[in-house]
Formats: structure tokens, sequence, C-alpha cells
């Protein structure tokens, strides 16, 4: 199976890279770093990536930004941050994506606990996570080619303790934990689903 | 109670007028009628709302468009009609209106059905319904001054018509229980909830 990993570099990337390199062709995508660099915020900079990684099986995004501040300050602007980055990059990269995947691929994106479950400082994040889970049970309806597409919605995880102090009261998340939901996603055959870790 | 409504001529605002101009000093607002007029994807010129419209007690959103259509021809700028308009523009009535609303005023958007049981055509409009509630719950626990946020998330409204063919096996739902909705959270004291009317 040949997986694209986006942000394969990052906290959780690099953990579902080596559970699934093992066994699979992995490109590895990101913005800095990888086989293939892209921007998610930019449409075209997508495009220009599916072209150069031909088709493939899975594709896997544990990347994008938001932003995390007080609501009393919140600007349009500073909204636009997780839009244009952890919502529409992840998005576009199955809006663009779905031309280059084979048949019977699979996406998974990454939303995160916010959605439901939010924290003083983090509505960017929360509305973002829930966008991109309500997208993930539309869009799995939709796919052609019984192309399935689920998301992971990690809690705060262990190896991000620089969060924990806007997370009290969560119990950090092991990394394993969060890979095998990625693993689950990839390999196994479920659809439109909102794997959710802690 | 000053109560201002954004969409007052629309399907659901005119109701929701009606139920409250009987007892309420109402302001209606919209981008073609009203007392105020208003561009809800301009954070210009609902900032220059609230500067006419002054200190309020409450603010009813039922306006907002999204972008209805194939999920494999959707494009980057399709999704981007639904991130203006119903989401960043009621994302932003609350960005800005924090600022002009009366300490223990409240604050009610409207998402739909689609958040969590979606149809064919409806990727846009499912991801800013999720988007919008689960911004609900987020910006409930930081709003300053007592200030209470809900969402009312109807699903096909008995006088729209046009859109049963696509929701297929929806029951269509009731004027007076939407309305009632809205009004539950205006006069009530609940905040963070998702109303949801179906």
């Amino acid at each position: 199976m040949k997986i694209i990993i986006i942000g394969a570099t990052g906290t959780l990337g690099k953990h579902v890279t080596k559970a699934l390199e093992k066994e699979h062709e992995v490109i590895k995508a990101g913005s800095k770093s990888g086989d293939i660099k892209l921007d998610i915020t930019s449409p075209a900079s997508i495009e220009n990536f599916f072209k150069q990684a031909g088709s493939f099986d899975a594709l896997v995004s544990t990347t994008g930004n938001g932003h995390f501040g007080p609501l009393n300050t919140m600007k349009d602007a500073d909204f636009r941050i997780g839009i244009d980055s952890k919502l529409m990059g992840q998005i576009n990269l199955v809006l663009i994506g779905q031309h280059y995947i084979n048949p019977k691929g699979s996406f998974t994106l990454t939303s995160g606990i916010l959605s439901e479950d939010p924290i003083v400082l983090g509505a960017n994040l929360s509305a973002i996570n829930g966008a991109i889970e309500a997208f993930v049970r539309s869009a799995a309806i939709e796919l052609d080619n019984e192309v399935r597409i689920n998301v992971v919605s990690p809690g705060v995880v262990e190896e991000s303790p620089d969060f924990f102090p806007y997370f009290q009261g969560h119990i950090p998340v092991g990394m394993e934990r969060v890979t095998q939901a990625y693993v689950k996603s990839v390999l196994g055959a479920q659809t439109g689903k909102v794997f959710k870790v802690y």
C-alpha cells in the first residue's frame, strides 16, 4: 500500500510513520521537511504536491495550526489562522486528493478533543475540530469508488507537556493509543467515523 | 429587553421576530432589508452595524449561506462561501458583538441538522454547522459578564419545500417548534447548548 503522511515529522506524524512504514511504502510530506514539501494553506501547492506524489492508497493528515488565545480579544484574522490551516488545509487535501486517490483508498484527518470538551483559549480550535468531524461524516457518503474517510480526535497527548497547563483535569493520552487509531482508519474498513482517543 | 435579529425577514427570522416583538424592542437587521442593514461577510460592516444599533440584551442570528453541491466537483472557492457567510459571519457577530452586549445578555446562532445527519450535496453545510456548534460550546465558557450563547439546530423546516427532495426520509419540522427554540435560548438561562429541533 502506498501511504502519504502529511506532517510526517510532527508529534503525531512521526509515530504514525513509524507504525506504517514497516510494511508499506510511505511518502513523508510536510511544510519544512519530508520526501515532498507542500503548504497546506495553498490549494495550488496541494495540487502540485499530488501531481508529484502520483496515485496513492491512503492519505493521513496529522497537520494544521489553529489560533490559541482569549475570546475577548479574538479577531476575524486570528480565527482565520485555523480556518486557513487546520480546516481548509485538511479539507483541500480531500477535495483535491479525491482526484488522485486509488479506488478503495482512504483519507484520515485529525481533529481533537476540543470539539466536544472545550477549554479556555480554545474557541478557534473547537470550531475547527467540530467542522472537520462533521465534514468527514458528510464526505463519507459522497466519495466515489469506495474511497473511505475518517478522522482521529486525540486528547492532549503525553508528548506535548507544554499544553498540560491548559488542559487541567485531562489525562494525557499515550502515543501508542493515538497511533493505533490512525492504523485502524488506514488498514481497517470503517468510514465516516470519528475515532476518539481520550 | 432590546433584541437584535439578524435575518429578520428570512424563513426563520420572520417567525422569531413575530414571537419576540410583542413584548420586546426588536431591531430587525438583514442584508437587504430591516431597520439597519449589514453584510455579515464583512467584519467592518458588522462593527459599523453595532455602532449604529448600540448596546443590546440579545442577538439572534438566523442568517448565513453555504455552498450546496456535489463533493466530487467541490473546490476551495465553493467551500469558502459557507466559511465566509454562515460560519465567519455568525462568529464575527459574536467576536465583535461581545464588546457591545449588555451584562447577562445572550447570543443565539443557527446551525442545522447536517452537522450530525448528512445528506448528499451537503458537505459544506455539514462542516459549517459542526463548527458553529463546537464554537458555541467553547465560547460559552469564556464570555464575560455572564453573557450566554446557544445555537439552534433545525431540521429541514416545513416552509422550505424546495429542500424536501434533498432531505429524503426527513420529517419537516413545524415553524412553531423551531421558533420556540430561539425563544428558549433568549428568554431562558441556559448557555453552551445546541437546541436540536428535529
